[in-house]
């Protein structure tokens, strides 16, 4: 279940809301990414003061720590996180992606060496579905197979075939009507099997549908093509939701071809690094710049984040200086907040039937970044 | 400058107040430890919120990075933290003590490498106030040098010496009459030369007096034992800081002695390795333990913190097992405002003449920990 209303179109962008059982999120957005159950370096109250309207958790991880059963008995997945709005879990697919070397593919599904202490697991479709029910979130994503994007037409075929069977059987596996389930789009940089997996995804009746198989080495411009065909391929009604993407520039191409939603280590991972995202002409600065050493500015001085409303440039950079945890956790904070406030200026320019400016001048900004 | 004042004592205990030009604060205290600027994993608001009223800085690490005329232009200390409160500077003297392979001391001052780059270094007693001047602190501490607790008599009465020689240069090298600058006190384990380093402290005028030299590696006991002769040699009308010390049990101990003040890396340290202090009949509890794996239970059901409210035992104990860096982040935080729920409990207990039966019940929780 999960219901999606679309409220205002501007081109193929448009803005609407998603319902669940746990409240509702307006489209565009973004979710910050909670790995194991939390946002690196965020209390679930500074995760809300971000702006921050739904979040992910990732289902391989919980499963193999502390295991979905832990999860549920310490109040399932809002309770164990704190956090009381909607969460979305992705299938554990691309982690067994990522997992490549030490993984076995059957039609039944894909055995692998746990990361933490070599154990062999079996992960299929139906316990994927299983352990998203009984983490409890409102969004469970289906099992699928993510190819390498430089395989062959053949290949990537092959891999489509069984991404579509594994999605028949997760949809046939889920006991709970409350949770969403969405289908993920996979046929890698093929125009024909892209086209393929959305028509045959979408007559199996998904609340929504996941773009699969982006941002995993392709070159930009291949992905950002894919997106100008793919996109309005899937159902007009339904959510669409790009997986794993992406960069401020990525998000606004996306929203131009009609996508809804979006996940990324990008803001939490970047902040680690001291990679802040900002307004005005750069599009981003590195704070450990020695440039910074005397800045009494804010990082951003359109945000009014806790990092902006406190801190300077000068001291930020100092405490990635001196290896200060508070340095990554406000880089962090600050970052989803500009997320956040970024997909709000989004929704607006849409709303005001505005985007294609907003576009324009985003476009603008990325120019001189490779 | 400086003005305290007791507003009711019981026994030696007593409670009052000092005024700072950044305002007051009640004692006795207990002061987060900030040694970079940060007190670590906490942003500026969640350590208000733990009802710190001051915290303490170390100018021998800002001295080094990112150096008092830095921290100057990026709005002294205060702004440079964003902490409004009462900020209190050590003197560095405790880290050239912890130097003490690469250090020299000389009459004049004491020379080291920096633990960063290897630097040749030269602190003086003068330089010492000018860097806490420049640094804009409310309190700064004189320049002592601590000798090692198992000492001979001579070699720590010459210590002593230097220590007395170097707090009278301290006190005439002051320039801002707005700064407070505090004493300390040593002489090891010895009697006679703890009171003769209180008398003559005294004499110099000083605005308060730390108590320096002890929790340095000597058995606990004989800590105590100092406390019961030499808090009450010094000035009675005085602010008495007990510096770097301790466990709430370190604290009742010294507040039945007399002492106003304390600081300690403790909650924060502690707390990231996941040990967190509790009400109840433990004093603590090491999160990490497998017994709170599936524990609904927050940490400490007598606290009102941000952790206590949100988050479980088993998913704190989760954060830890995973190495989010959330876990120390809570723990920290608990802690923290734990030793401040625990002050205010010493304050309360000592206005309502209660003050001996706090203290008792409190060494009772205690008695079976080593």
């Amino acid at each position: 279940m999960g219901r999606f209303r679309i409220i205002h179109s501007c081109g193929e962008a448009r803005c609407g809301v998603y319902s669940t059982g746990h409240g509702e999120f307006e489209t565009p957005n973004f979710m910050p990414v909670g790995t194991r159950g939390s946002v690196k370096g965020l209390d679930i109250e500074r995760v809300k003061e971000t702006g921050a309207q739904i979040i992910l958790v990732n289902t391989y991880h919980l499963w193999l720590r502390p295991g979905q059963q832990t999860v549920r008995k310490l109040g399932d997945i809002h309770g164990f996180t704190a956090w009381d709005g909607p969460i979305l879990s992705d299938s554990g697919g691309y982690q067994v992606f990522s997992l490549k070397g030490i993984r076995k593919l059957t039609r039944e599904g894909v055995e692998f060496q746990s990361h933490i202490d070599g154990a062999r697991c079996f992960l299929t479709p139906e316990l994927s579905v299983e352990i998203q029910e009984t983490l409890g979130v409102d969004i469970a994503m289906v099992l699928d197979e993510c190819p390498a994007s430089d395989l062959s037409f053949a290949d990537t075929e092959k891999s489509l075939n069984l991404t579509l069977d594994w999605a028949r059987r997760s949809y046939v596996a889920r006991r709970n009507p409350d949770m969403s389930l969405f289908g993920i789009t996979q046929g890698g940089l093929y125009p024909e099997l892209r086209k393929r997996s959305a028509e045959e995804l979408a007559e199996i009746g998904f609340d929504g549908f996941g773009i699969g198989g982006l941002s995993v080495g392709e070159p930009i411009e291949k992905m950002y093509e894919v997106l100008s065909y793919h996109v309005s391929e899937l159902p007009k009604a339904k959510i669409r939701y790009l997986m794993g993407v992406g960069t401020p520039r990525d998000i606004v191409e996306a929203v131009k071809n009609g996508v809804d939603l979006f996940d990324c280590v990008i803001p939490t991972r970047a902040g680690r690094f001291g990679r802040a995202y900002i307004s005005g002409p750069e599009p981003y600065l590195n704070i450990k710049n020695a440039c910074f050493a005397e800045s009494l500015e804010p990082l951003d001085s359109e945000c009014n984040c806790l990092c902006c409303r406190h801190y300077s440039r000068g001291y930020l950079r100092h405490l990635f200086q001196v290896g200060e945890m508070l340095g990554p956790q406000m880089l962090s904070l600050h970052n989803i907040t500009f997320y956040q406030d970024f997909m709000r200026k989004i929704r607006d320019s849409i709303s005001r039937n505005e985007f294609n400016d907003f576009y324009a001048a985003e476009i603008k900004r990325w120019e001189n970044i490779d």
